[in-house]
């Protein structure tokens, strides 16, 4: 090991595989320590975490399930969590790395990260651009933000004018999917869990319509409601019933991008039941199911493109920002409840 | 009127909306009476019936539904069956035809029909070749042939050396799409109802394998056996708890072309729940319903390859003849019940 000195080191421990929603029980804010070197000849990076992103996809990783029923690998239980952040690099002994660089890629959740693996080394990317937030990282100009692009314009394949739906939409990907439709010139109508994120969806993040799917009797209805001539594209982000009533309200030829199914995540053994397929044939609809990994070859298209909407104003991003990492397992947690207002971070450290 | 012959004319009459699975006595034959001329002046045509279709589509035609509820309308209470079928023309008032000709398409249930509606007379289309059976027509140089072409290659997108798996593999359509990907190179495996249809997929029709789904305890886990490696495409023509183990058996950026779903046709009212849909974004699936009619400009292309195809014995068609139009009532019931092996269909006159 290096001669560095040896500091404290908060992080937010990973108990033990859950079944159902995840509770904030289920992780441990622990105090360790941890040398500020990385050791002599290798080619590791000691980050110092700044901004971690709460991500739907943890939830699931959070249970037991065999490598192939998801697109991630489970935590390990007695580990830190981890996933996509912003960190200073403290030292390096990666040619591509310095003392002082600006990352994002995959982190701990905790003060300071070694990163050891040759494969997530290979995932840090330097923060080309200091004039937004850096927060934003893991947001609009992260993986939230791909995801919404891949999935709305190469998924999606919009048309001015269509009508678009999309749940869960004042959240970290939705917010940018009913923007991206309004610069296309679509009808956009998102559906969230409460009447402060339907007023933030209609007065600040541009959405025709809104509504809150927990005052609703009946979704197949209040969709109706909104899209009388029916739906040409759905960005599903929440599943079960929801999908189903989408189902029986779209369009001949709808598009219906897959890219989240939350209102599963905690019964992955007894999924709800989706009916409405027969639209399938008489509306012929095509769905289809994508994880943003699969397009990180149109990141600099991508990030070229949000970087001129954000300095031309024609797009703004909500966050939801946790300071501190011993308040990290109740931001993660509240994400299951949908108690965040758009994108959920946490704050480590401001620099 | 005409001053033709007057002549009996069997006609197959629906009686009234059925619920459930049709039964023989939904229909009832009757003897009416027809003028052999078309009406004078009119744009009609006369035709002779040879050959009608059975086709599991017009099971829900069978129930009374909103038009947007399917492609094709609901039939007529105390109206002849209408589908399509083989036909001589006895008289015509329309200049593209003339008596004589053979010809193709929309047709009614009885031995002899007057076709006065100008879209219907539009959909005619004159028999070029008569070196094939003439029920070939409506069946793999007719609407189930194109359904098997337009979904498998339009659809599926397959290559050479995927894993195909085809559910009514014996049916009208399914023997077909077996038949295109192993000449596309593919490894194939069908599901049927019975023993004799399984020995005709591996024997006759060149599937790699097949089982017989109602020997199986679990559909997952037969789907496993016969592709340990997962599946590439399903051409889906039931739906249900078939489709259900599919989607836990698909391989990453897996295809599911979707043509029917005969299992859920006795109660569209209450369909039954599919609820591995995760795997969309797990295998990143994409699946696409699609309905023959919006294809019909790929026919020549299509009619030109199979007729091809057929010369040179690379693809055989089975047919389930029922001979007069007594049997009909027969023979489109036992459609829901699995009873036919091959295309259903009904043989009215040899000419």
């Amino acid at each position: 090991m290096g001669n560095g000195d040896e500091v404290q080191n908060k992080q937010v421990i990973f108990r033990d595989y859950v079944s159902g929603l995840p509770k904030e029980s289920d992780l441990v804010v622990n105090t360790g320590t941890i040398e500020l070197k990385v050791p002599e000849g290798s080619k590791a990076v000691l980050l110092k975490n700044l901004y971690l992103s709460c991500d739907p996809s943890m939830g699931v990783r959070m249970k037991k399930l065999p490598d192939s029923a998801s697109y991630f690998p489970s935590f390990r239980p007695g580990s830190p969590l981890y996933g996509f952040g912003v960190a200073k690099v403290l030292d390096s002994g990666h040619p591509d790395f310095k003392a002082g660089d600006l990352v994002c890629g995959l982190t701990g959740w905790e003060e300071y990260s070694l990163i050891q693996d040759s494969g997530r080394v290979g995932m840090l990317k330097k923060v080309q651009f200091t004039d937004v937030p850096l927060s934003y990282y893991i947001g609009i100009l992260g993986m939230p933000g791909l995801t919404a692009y891949v999935g709305f314009y190469e998924i999606c394949a919009p048309k001015k004018g269509e009508y678009v739906f999309v749940s869960a939409a004042s959240g970290a990907i939705g917010q940018l999917v009913g923007q991206f439709a309004k610069l296309m010139g679509c009808y956009v109508v998102g559906s969230a869990s409460s009447n402060e994120k339907i007023d933030l969806l209609k007065n600040k993040l541009g959405f025709d319509e809104a509504f809150n799917y927990k005052e609703e009797q009946n979704l197949a209805v209040a969709l109706k409601r909104y899209f009388p001539e029916g739906i040409d594209i759905y960005f599903e982000n929440v599943g079960g019933k929801m999908l189903d009533a989408v189902l029986s309200n779209m369009r001949l030829h709808g598009r219906i991008a897959v890219c989240g199914m939350i209102s599963q995540y905690h019964n992955l053994d007894e999924p709800e039941g989706v009916h409405n397929l027969m639209s399938f044939i008489v509306k012929r609809i095509r769905m289809e199911g994508f994880v943003v990994s699969d397009y990180f070859h149109l990141f600099p298209k991508f990030l070229e493109l949000m970087r001129e909407h954000i300095k031309e104003g024609k797009l703004v991003y909500v966050e939801d920002i946790y300071e501190g990492l011993e308040n990290a397992p109740a931001a993660l947690v509240g994400l299951f409840h949908g108690k965040n207002i758009g994108k959920q971070v946490v704050l480590v450290s401001k620099e």
